[in-house]
């Protein structure tokens, strides 16, 4: 199997230019649209493609702990518009002043003007009770969840697709109206359609509710908080450099 | 802001056919990498931009709760290749036999041959305790985070690079070893090189452990369990279908 000619220096198994720098510019224009998206449907074949991304996420000792529930019932969708909006009052009670006035000012999802509606759930209990790389972190299938949400957000990014990720829910109000079995966790409701735009930066970055913090920040060697020695020196002058992407120029 | 020649259709803001094909590319190909990492370096620059791939993961409201702690020393590295070997061996004790032979036969680790070990951890208190999109699950940072090693993930499938998401570990051994306050969790050591190949099939499916499930298992429409209707029958059809895609020929 090893070609001794190949023993200096490895094989090149980098995807081709292109491709490669296709997945970075899906990273980097990827956002968390809530907002604008445009009525025209997403033809079957280009969901499909996105579900199939997902479902080739990795999981934990392959669990595969996800079920996508496709949204098709508009009486189904006002019932979990209905229990976000709740969610999103209460939220704003517990922000307080000013902060609860500028959250309720945030149109924080599109779950009636999405054209796609796509509530994601993690079964906990999928392939038995001892499943590998589980046994020390239960949340390990949240991981692969999330893996599997990533991988449908990028490829939605790609087809042109905008997509929003909604967590402002209570879990038993969606448990309820997605009639889940108990043990059953959905993690969020995805909102997806075409969009007019992709916007430069994150929405809660314009709306100067947060914003991104310096990498160099998160990064230690070694140990938390550790920023020494040669090794950190040399890497931590380029982790704030803002790279030049073609699609940036 | 609004062109009313678009008003008829949506503008086509998909990526180039050869960058989109690449995200796919990468979504399928990526493997959870645990063996035959080559001992080339790689390269500063090359993980510069894998670590910023990470950073630039959606977050809930923009909280970025992660942090990268690279492993330089070898010291370090030795005492959590000694934690992992631990938690490998109660799990095997725990899987029974005959289980527990197979799963003791498996590679599941490579911390001391990767050259490059990164610990992932997620600081729950970042950006004070009301943070947009999480009071209804706080289990969001989780998310996030998972989000952020699925970017890095990518980008190295990229690059050519293999990773190994590693999470045999008793979290407070790897707390100790690597000073974490008791409220940040680590979720993940990652293990990353170049490798001679991606294999074309997970490796616990190679191994039969486990197996890629159909897809159209996990597909329901309106609420959990339900498989019917005309949206369904349209649907379902393809799930399983097998895309052709050019690395596959």
């Amino acid at each position: 199997m090893i070609d001794p000619t190949e023993r200096k220096g490895h094989p090149d198994l980098s995807l081709p230019e292109a491709e490669k720098r296709g997945v970075y510019h899906a990273i980097y224009t990827r956002r968390d649209i809530r907002r604008e998206f445009l009525p025209d449907p997403v033809p079957e074949e280009v969901l499909i493609r996105l579900l199939k991304a997902a479902h080739h996420a990795p999981s934990v000792g392959f669990m595969q702990p996800w079920n996508f529930i496709l949204i098709e019932n508009p009486a189904v969708r006002q019932e979990l518009k209905r229990v976000v909006d709740k969610e999103r009052k209460a939220a704003a009670i517990v922000f307080e002043s000013p902060r609860s006035e500028k959250f309720l000012s945030l149109k924080v999802e599109a779950i009636l003007d999405a054209p796609v509606l796509i509530g994601v759930t993690i079964d906990p209990a999928r392939e038995g009770p001892f499943v590998l790389g589980r046994l020390s972190d239960p949340d390990t299938d949240v991981y692969s969840a999330s893996c599997a949400i990533m991988n449908l957000w990028l490829a939605a990014r790609a087809e042109g697709i905008g997509m929003g990720w909604v967590t402002i829910f209570r879990r038993e109000d969606v448990q309820g109206i997605l009639n889940l079995p108990y043990h059953v966790k959905p993690i969020g409701l995805l909102c997806l359609g075409y969009v007019r735009e992709f916007p430069q930066r994150p929405m809660l970055e314009t709306e100067e509710w947060a914003y991104r913090q310096p990498l160099s920040k998160h990064v230690f060697v070694d140990g938390w908080g550790r920023q020494e020695g040669p090794f950190w020196d040399s890497i931590s002058k380029d982790l704030d450099k803002k790279d030049v992407w073609p699609w940036e120029r």
